[in-house]
This record gives structure tokens, C-alpha cells and sequence, in this order.
């Protein structure tokens, strides 16, 4: 085993353990609100992504409005860790930024394949009309998390989403090997390029990613309480809605619908 | 003729006569998501409010999300203060707030007489979770401007709230005194209560607000030209949409269902 | 006595009592930083100010940084108030700002005596080459305390500010009193204007707002411990040195020297 | 030649043509500014260096201080990020932090070489009374930019630091290099670790961040005219003043004096 895979085991069998002995506050949101969650593992629209019932166009809805999202990821990461209290603090959230950044590239490579072009990337990022009105919420939710609250509960924003795109034993649903492997089955995506993607969540880069945001939320609860336990409760299960509000409003949008903006 | 009522009648005509002949770019919004503005205008909450067919509840629940969101518009309004480029509109933006608090004061005259109590009060604005999800999205797109955009920009996201309950002449929907008359005819409110709220529009600090909004419009647009012509009608049209929703979300929404916070 | 009076007698009682008794945090830290406070006191400006020694034209530089510095005091309470974690601070903070506005009508009203011109103070608030570095400085320290820190905090940064110009027996240095009195005498400034600035610190507003900022504080300590003791005590020592900072750079700035912008 | 030194080539030739023939905004602001530059230049800390002649604890107090200063560098360029109005311009800053992260590394380096312990790198970023006030000053400046103007302002900010960095033939100053050296040649610094530091603004990377900053300014000029000159001209004076204040209070501070926080 190299020193890769030895990391990435180590890495995950802290996380397994984590989740099935509700270890941490995170732990026990996770069992909290599992009831959202269920409703995100069984949504049409990844069901129907696994057994190729899903139109093509739907997922390019996702696809354009993810490319969105993640144009915003970079900002609110950024805008966190500008406001993070100590250097150190400011260091950790760039770290999370990198992190992410293994998801992006691989989904990247995707895109193409699907059929989406250059230019409705563009244009969601420029033409803020094109932007689904569940993306802006969400995304203006991470805004305002990210400039007034502290480092703790930004974790908790931005763990949902996260931890949902990553395996099953550590407590995910495995959003991107559902996406992927769906798209190699049934919707003519080359298998390596799909699965490259769908695969990133159990790289140690991710992984490392999710121990970190879990500790964070851990710390915060540790030096502010209850209080603080309610707020972290409060943005996790805020957070979890609005995952939840993507699936919806992606798989009910309708590409013909020129009144794109009013789709709530 | 006193000076108050010389004050408001000359203001009144200013601003029929911008409404009439489309004279600024506010006023070309206005007919542009006019289709955005019926749909607001024709709304059962509203409609049944008239014909007291509207559940008390429902008003209860519009009354009590709407104090959140009286807080968040001290906040917003101070946050587009703090970043205005110059001192003056500084002081600009911070008369625009002190001119909303005549409609706050009025307002909250309304509560007692329909049951709502102080502690729902507090609970909204102590813990996130009572607040509907529109109301959320609503704020957190007011305060993601108010963080990032223009001065005009600001008053383009603002400006449908304040004429959408403003008078008919002048291009309002009258949401206040309709809300007002309905709950004197039918709710058992004091008439004079109920009106001293729904008549709020017609006094000279709303109509100068009202101006003073449109001018801020007016400004930003000359200077930036046509790129300040899209992100102005952007915004203006995104918060045309949320009132509407937040009409629909109070219209929609169970008093008895506990899960207030996963009500999209 | 009438209820002004009767107010503004228990509020002086309670800050002397305050002070005496070293009964809050902020009682502490103003003993604490006793020696930069004796140095303001102590201030060739000052002094020169009381014996007519100061050339008129360090009062006029004076006064017209320090319009400047009102610009940015509005702002700074803005941002802050944009920034507070419930709606109650919000407002307690927009409310501090208004208890300060009587500072500044009486202030503005001894400019025109002393030959400030409307050209100067606009000058100062939109050219930023005129603001001196030790006004830069401070309200950038301000702005960033406003945008990155707690409602204590905040408190402890503008309270040597505000304390210094209020009155001995409640811990102040009467830098306000002590400029009007020695325009009066010297200077040809009408004494009822004069003192209408001078005597500002002595109305129930103006102790209002330091018992605020002082509860403020204390409540800041009693939640956050150690840590947040020291933090305050950090802002309040920086915020002081500032104070020092303003009275020796408008003492040490030479009117005729065109390279103002580098008067560090 | 290799592809990295065709890649120096062609970038230093660009600059050197811009620097010689006042091709942008930012190479007139270069001249306009070059007085307070020369300063810089002919600043006893960098003379002395170079001779030998600087006590070392000198060299610690701004080595121990540019630490400081590094840390509150990622979080300015992470909240100047943040607040890009587009998705291009929030990557465009990720990268000139990222490029800024060679000069740090380099540096670090050095660090143990002359004596800098670790304990008083981490004092210097979690306790704020060790930061003398002209970096107080200049990163309270830097953050006020970052959090409230554009892209071409912000770049105005941080342009002087890199510039005054790089070589000569491009407009610099070659601090890097004459610290290195100096410490090389005097100190006892072993000279590959030194020259390591002083040679990175000779590299591709650094080079392509002075064009962009560069490049950035002059985008924002095309776009703003006149007033936008007098922004970006105002904000790199007041950053090449801040430039010059660190060189002299890091020489006039004393390092037996335990009021270094008062040192202004």
C-alpha cells in the first residue's frame, strides 16, 4: 500500500468510526437530521440519474447551475477566511479551499461530455437572471454566514454539501458516484472521466476536508456551549434544506420555461 | 393648507406624474415586471384579506415573519450606510432608514390588537428557526447587496417593498392600507390603529423616500450606463420576485406544521 | 428640578460612583491606561487652548479633521450596527449613534466662528489626500474593529473617544469643555455657542451613551471570560494611544507644509 | 534556455518596457511618486544592511513584525476575493495570493538563521500589543481597501510592496535582494538560504504578478476615467507613504522599550 492509500485508510476509518459512534457534535446533527437527508438519498431526481430515467437536460440544469455554485464556493470560502479571528484560522479555511478544489476539476472535465458549452458556464456566472432562484438562496445563505459568523459555523454551512457527495460508510450519500456512475451507464459519458469525478470524495484530499470541518464544529461547541451548539444545530440543519432545495428545484425546473428567475 | 400637507401633495404629484410618464429608470422597471407586480396585486392573501374570507392565522404569521424582517431592514439599511463611498450618502442611506420607521411604529401598534404576542416576537428574531425560508432567501439577498453592491443598486433591491405598499397614483399596489382596511372591516381591529398603519404611504417621509430611492436609481444609471442599466434591472426584478413570494410562503404556509423551517 | 435634570442627576451619580469605585471592566482599564490618559490631559494642545497660546490655525486644522472623523464615526456605528448578532444590539448600536449627533450640531455650529469654510469640510471628506495619517489611521483601526469584532469590542473602541471629552468626576478629561471654554476666552467664538458644544457632555444623552458603552463591555467580560478581557483590554489601550495620537499630530502638523498626507 | 527562464525573459522585458516608457497608469503613478520612493531607497535600514552596519535586533524587530504582515497579506487578498464582482476576478486574486506565497516561503527560511524563535512569531499574530502601530496602520489601511473598493484599487494597495521588492530595471527598489545580501555578507545568513529570499521577485511567478497588478489598474482607469485616477492615484501614494513608515519605525524602534506599542 503507498503512502496514499495508507492515508486515505486511516482518514476514513477515523470517519467511519466517527459516524457510527456519533463522536463528535457533527455526529449527532448527522443523526439528528437524518430525516432530511433521506429525502436527499431518495430523490427523483438521483434515482432516476442511476436507472437513466432522468432527461439529459435536467442534468445539464444541475450541471450549468453547479458551475455557478462553486464559482461562489471559492468566494465564501475566501470571504471566511478574510474574517477568520487568527492567522492561523485564515490559513486553515484557504487549506479547505484547496481541498475543494479536487471536486471542481474532475466535474470540469464532465461537462463537455454532456453537452453543456462554454458559453452557459459563462453566462451563469455573468447573467445573474440565469441563476436558479434555490442557487441564489442558498448561495446568499452561504454569504451571510460566511461575512458575520465565526469559523465553527461556517464549517457548518458548508459541511452538508460536502459530506452528502461523500461515502456511505462515513455517513454520505454518495451524491457523486450516484451522478457518475449514472452518466457512464446510461447517459454515453466516458466511464474513467465520470468515475475520476465520482471518485474524488474518497481521495485523502477530501477526506481530510470533512475530519477538518468536523473538528472545527467541534472546537466551537467546546469553548461556546449551548449557545453555541444551537447556532451550529440551526446553520446544519439550514444547510441540509437548502441540499435538499437543490435536488427539488433541478429536477422540477422546466428547460423550456423562459421564466427561469420566478422558478421557486 | 398646512405645510405637512403642502409638503405631501406637492411630493404626491412629482411622483405621479414619474409613474405616469415613465420618467426615470425606476419607473421603466416598474412597467417592465409590471407582470410580476399583478401577480402580487391579484394574490388571495391580499384578495381575501379585503373580503375576510384570509384565516387570522395566516395574518399572525405574516405579522410575525414581517417583524424579522423589519430587523433585518435596520441591519441592511446600516450595512449600505457603513460601505457608502462618500459621507453623504452615508448620512443618505441612514435618513433612508430613519423615514421606514414611521411604518414600523404603526405596525407594531397592529400586533397586540391580533394576538400576537411578544414572546412570538422575540422568538423570531432569537432563534432562525421560526423564520420562513422566504423570509430568509428575502434577507439574505438584501443583505448580500447591501455588502457587495452600489448605493443605487441598494435602492433598487429595497424599492419594491416600499412602493409595492405604496399608493396606486404613484404606481404602488397599496399592500398597507389593504391589509389596514381589511383588518378593521373583518378582523376587529381599531379602525383608527388599523389606518394610522395604512395610510403610512401617504405622508410626506415615505413619498421622500420613495423619490429619494428613485433618484439613487436615477444616478447610478447615468453614471454606469448600460452595464449599470442590467445589474439595476437585475436586482430590482429578483426583489419584485421575492415579494411576491413572500406573499405566496404566508399564503401557503400551516400554522399547525411543525416543520415551519422546511416550508419552500 | 425638572426631568431632564432629574435624569441626568441619577446618571452622573451613577458613573461617579463607576468610577470611583472601579466598578466595571472599563472603571479597571481606564486606571489601567491612567498614564496615556494623563498624557492627553497634559497636551501642549489642550493647554494652549486654555492660555490662548495655540495659534488659531492648529484649532482650524483640528476642526476640520475631526470633521472628517464624524464622517467616519456614522459609518463606523453603521457597519457595526449592520454587523450585530440579534436584532436588540442592532438597534442598541443605531441608537448610540443618534445619542452621539449632539456632539456634532453643537460642534458645527463654533465652525463658522473660527473661519472653517463649507469648502474646506468637503474637502476633507472627498479629497483623502487632506486627512492627516493619525485620523487615517484611527478610523481604519475603527472600520476594522466595526467589521470584525463584537458589539463590546466596539464599545471599548469608541468609548476613550467619548470618555475623554466628558467630564472629570465621572473619569473624563473635559477635552470638550476645555476647547470651548478657551475659544470663548481667546479666541472671539461667542461663549453660548461655545459652551453649547462644551457643556454636551454633561446631558443625560451624552451618560447615557457611556453607561451603555460601559455595560456593553462588562457584558462582553461576564460572557467571554479571560479571553474577551483581554481583547477589550487590547482595543481600549490602541484606542487611547489613538486619542493621544490625534491631539499631538494636529499639534505637531504645520498648515503651510504641502505634503500633508505624509505627516506621520 | 529553459521554458521557466523564456517564460522570466519575456515578462522582465515587458516590465522593463513599461517602467522605461511610462506605458501604464501604474509606471506614471511610478514616477509621480518616485520622491517619496527615493526615500525608500536611501532609508538607513537598508544602507546600513548593506553595510553592515544595522544592529541585527533591528533586522528581528522587522523579520518578527513582516511576519505580522504576511499573515494580515492572505487575509486582505482573500477579502478582496470575496468581494470581486465577478467569478473570473475572485480567481484572478486567488492566484495573486497564491503567487505572493513564494516570498513567504523563502523568507521563512531565513528566519530561524538570525535568531527569530517561534514563540515569537506566534506572539507577534495572537497578541496585537506586540504589533507596532505603522503596521497596525498599514494593514488597518489594507483592510479597509480590501473590504470596500474595487479589484484596481485593491491592486493599487498592495502594488508598492511587491514593486519596491523587484529589481531595479523594472522600477523596483530590490529590497529583497539588499536584505539578503546584507544578511549574506554581515549576519552570518548562509548565502544560498539569503539569496533564495532575495531573488524571488526575479522569478516568473512574481513577475507575472506585478503585470497583473499592473494590468489591473489599468483596466480599472479604461473603465472609471478621471475619478477613477484620482482613487487609484490616492491609494498608491498612501501605500508607498505606509512603505516608507515601515523602513523608519522598524529603525527607530528601540527593542529594549517595553511601550512598543506606543511607538508612532
Amino acid at each position: 500500500m503507498n503512502s496514499e492509500d495508507r492515508a486515505t485508510d486511516r482518514l476514513r476509518k477515523q470517519l467511519i468510526d466517527q459516524f457510527k459512534n456519533h463522536v463528535g457534535f457533527a455526529d449527532e446533527l448527522r443523526y439528528e437530521f437524518d430525516h432530511i437527508w433521506r429525502r436527499i438519498d431518495e430523490h427523483p431526481f438521483l434515482v432516476e440519474m442511476s436507472n437513466g430515467k432522468l432527461p439529459i437536460e435536467k442534468y445539464r440544469i444541475y450541471a450549468v447551475q453547479n458551475y455557478f455554485y462553486f464559482a461562489e464556493w471559492s468566494r465564501v470560502f475566501a470571504g471566511a477566511a478574510s474574517r477568520a479571528p487568527t492567522a492561523a484560522e485564515t490559513l486553515r479555511i484557504l487549506k479547505w479551499l484547496t481541498n475543494t478544489g479536487l471536486e471542481f476539476d474532475s466535474y470540469m472535465a464532465i461537462l463537455k461530455n454532456v453537452g453543456v458549452t462554454g458559453d452557459q458556464l459563462l453566462d451563469v456566472t455573468t447573467n445573474s437572471g440565469i441563476v436558479l432562484p434555490s442557487f441564489r438562496a442558498y448561495t446568499d445563505y452561504m454569504y451571510r454566514i460566511c461575512s458575520t459568523r465565526t469559523v465553527g459555523e461556517f464549517a457548518a454551512c458548508v459541511l452538508p454539501c460536502e459530506w452528502t457527495y461523500s461515502s456511505k460508510d462515513i455517513g454520505g450519500l454518495e451524491c457523486a458516484l450516484r451522478l457518475a456512475t449514472g452518466l457512464a451507464d446510461h447517459y454515453g459519458v466516458d466511464r474513467e472521466t465520470a468515475l475520476n469525478y465520482g471518485n474524488y470524495s474518497n481521495k485523502s484530499t477530501h477526506l481530510e476536508l470533512i475530519i477538518s470541518l468536523k473538528d472545527a464544529i467541534s472546537q466551537e461547541v467546546e469553548k461556546g456551549g449551548q449557545p453555541a451548539c444551537e447556532r451550529i444545530r440551526d446553520i446544519f440543519r439550514n444547510a441540509s434544506d437548502y441540499e435538499y432545495l437543490i435536488w427539488e428545484s433541478v429536477y422540477k425546473c422546466s428547460p423550456d420555461d423562459p421564466k427561469v428567475g420566478s422558478n421557486f
